[in-house]
C-alpha cells in the first residue's frame, strides 16, 4: 500500500489517496490512535471521488472511524473497457426505462461482485496493518450485492449498512439468508431505480438476528441527513 | 385537573397520578422548567399502568419531556361495561385465530377512537396550563388509529411516533392521507397481530413529507431497546 497524497481536513481528519497494486483508494483516519474501520463502497460505476460518498466518509471519520474506499474495475481512476462501458450504459438505460434488468444483472454485475471481493479483501489486509486502524470492521455502502458477498465470506466484518438494495444478482439474493451479522438496511420508498418490493423481499431474506429497515419517502438521492447520523449510531453499537 | 398522588423517581422525574373529571391519568415531568409534552397512548384495552408503557414514559421523561397518558373508556381504573368486555374478548380471539377482524374494528374500535379524541384534547388543554409544561406537543403510542385522528384534528400536535399499525379502522386508513406532520412509524416485521402488508400500506398512505419507517424482526413485544432511544431522537428533532 503506497500513499500518493494527503490533506488534513478542518476537523482534523487525515484524507489520503493510496494505491495497492492496480487498485486506487482513499483512506480517511480520525487520528493516530487505532480506530475501527468502515469499508465504504458504492454502486453503478461511480468513482470513489463522488461527492456524496466523500461527504459520508468524512462525516463518518469525524465520528471516530477509519474509512476506506476503492475504485472498482472500470470506475474512477481505473482503465475503462469498451465492453464494460457498453454494459453500464445498457443497464442505466434499462433501469430508467423501467425494463427488466435481470439478464444484465446476471451477466455483468454478478461477475463484477465476484471480482471485487478479493480486491476489497486485499485492501482490508493492508489497512489492518496500519497502526491507526484497529478493532472491528464494518461495511457501509450502496453496493449491496458486494456487501452481502463480503458479509458471507469475510469473517472480519462485524456489521453492515446497506442502501437501496432493489437490484441484486440472484447469487446474492440467495446468499442473503447466510448473512448473520447485524444490518441496517436503508430504503428510499420512491426510488425510481430500485423496486420497493424487491428491496423488502431482500430485507426479509437476511438471516441476521438483528436487522433494521429504515425507509424514507423520496427518490434515490433523497435520503434525509439524519440517516447519516443514525448510520453512525448503528456502527457505534457494533464496532465501538 | 386534580393530582391524587406523586412519587419522585431516582433520576429526578416526578410521577403523578391525576384525575380530570372521570378521566384517570398519569403525568411524568422532568423538572420545574417548561418541557415539551408527549402524549403517550396504547391500544387493546391495556391500562395506563402497563409496565412497558410506564418504562417508555419514564425513559422519555428522563430525556427532558413531560409525558402524559390516560386510561381509555373501559380500561385501567375506569368502569367496565359487559358489552365492551365482550367486544375486546372477541377482537383478541379473532386476532389470535387469524380471522377477519374488520367488522369488529369498525363497530367497536372506530367509536372508541372517536370518543377518545375529545378526552385527549381536554387533557391536553389542562396539561398546557401547568407551568412545568410548554412548547410543542408530540404523540407517541401504540394506538395508531387515535394518533392519526389526533394528528388530523389537533393542530397543537407537531410530530408523532406510531407503533405497529396493522389494524386501523377504515376512517383512519382514509384520513392517513391528511396527516402532514413528521412521523416515525415502528413496525415489528413478524408481528402476529398486525399484518405486515397492512402496516406497509398505511405507511405508504401518510401524507407527511417527513415520514420514516423503522422495521425490526420479531413479534409484537420484541421491539429492540435502541428504538426507544431512536424515538426520543426523533422527538428531539421536532419538539426541542
Amino acid at each position: 500500500m503506497r500513499f500518493t497524497s494527503e490533506q488534513r481536513l478542518d476537523d482534523g481528519v487525515l484524507e489520503r489517496e493510496f494505491t495497492l497494486g492496480e487498485i486506487p483508494g482513499t483512506l480517511w483516519t480520525p487520528g493516530p490512535a487505532p480506530a475501527p474501520l468502515v469499508l465504504m463502497a458504492h454502486n453503478n460505476g461511480l468513482p470513489k471521488a463522488e461527492p456524496r460518498l466523500v461527504a459520508r466518509a468524512r462525516y463518518t471519520a469525524a465520528r471516530g472511524y477509519a474509512v476506506a474506499t476503492i475504485d472498482a474495475v472500470g470506475c474512477g481512476d481505473r482503465p475503462r473497457s469498451a465492453a464494460g462501458e457498453q454494459a453500464r450504459a445498457d443497464l442505466r438505460r434499462a433501469m430508467q426505462a423501467g425494463e427488466q434488468v435481470d439478464e444484465i444483472l446476471e451477466s455483468f454485475i454478478g461477475p463484477l461482485v465476484e471480482n471485487a471481493v478479493p480486491e476489497w479483501q486485499a485492501t482490508l489486509d493492508a489497512l489492518l496493518e496500519l497502526p491507526e486502524i484497529g478493532g472491528p470492521v464494518g461495511y457501509s455502502g450502496g453496493w449491496t450485492a458486494l456487501g452481502i458477498r463480503l458479509a458471507v465470506v469475510e469473517p472480519r466484518i462485524a456489521a453492515a449498512g446497506f442502501f437501496a438494495g432493489g437490484y441484486v444478482p440472484r447469487a446474492q439474493r440467495e446468499e442473503a439468508r447466510q448473512v448473520a451479522i447485524p444490518l441496517l438496511f436503508l430504503l428510499q420508498w420512491d426510488d425510481e431505480g430500485n423496486p420497493r418490493q424487491r428491496a423488502l423481499d431482500l430485507f426479509d431474506a437476511f438471516g441476521s438476528e438483528e436487522k433494521t429497515l429504515h425507509a424514507n419517502p423520496g427518490g434515490h438521492t433523497g435520503t434525509p441527513w439524519f440517516e447519516l447520523e443514525d448510520g453512525c449510531r448503528f456502527l457505534d453499537r457494533h464496532l465501538k
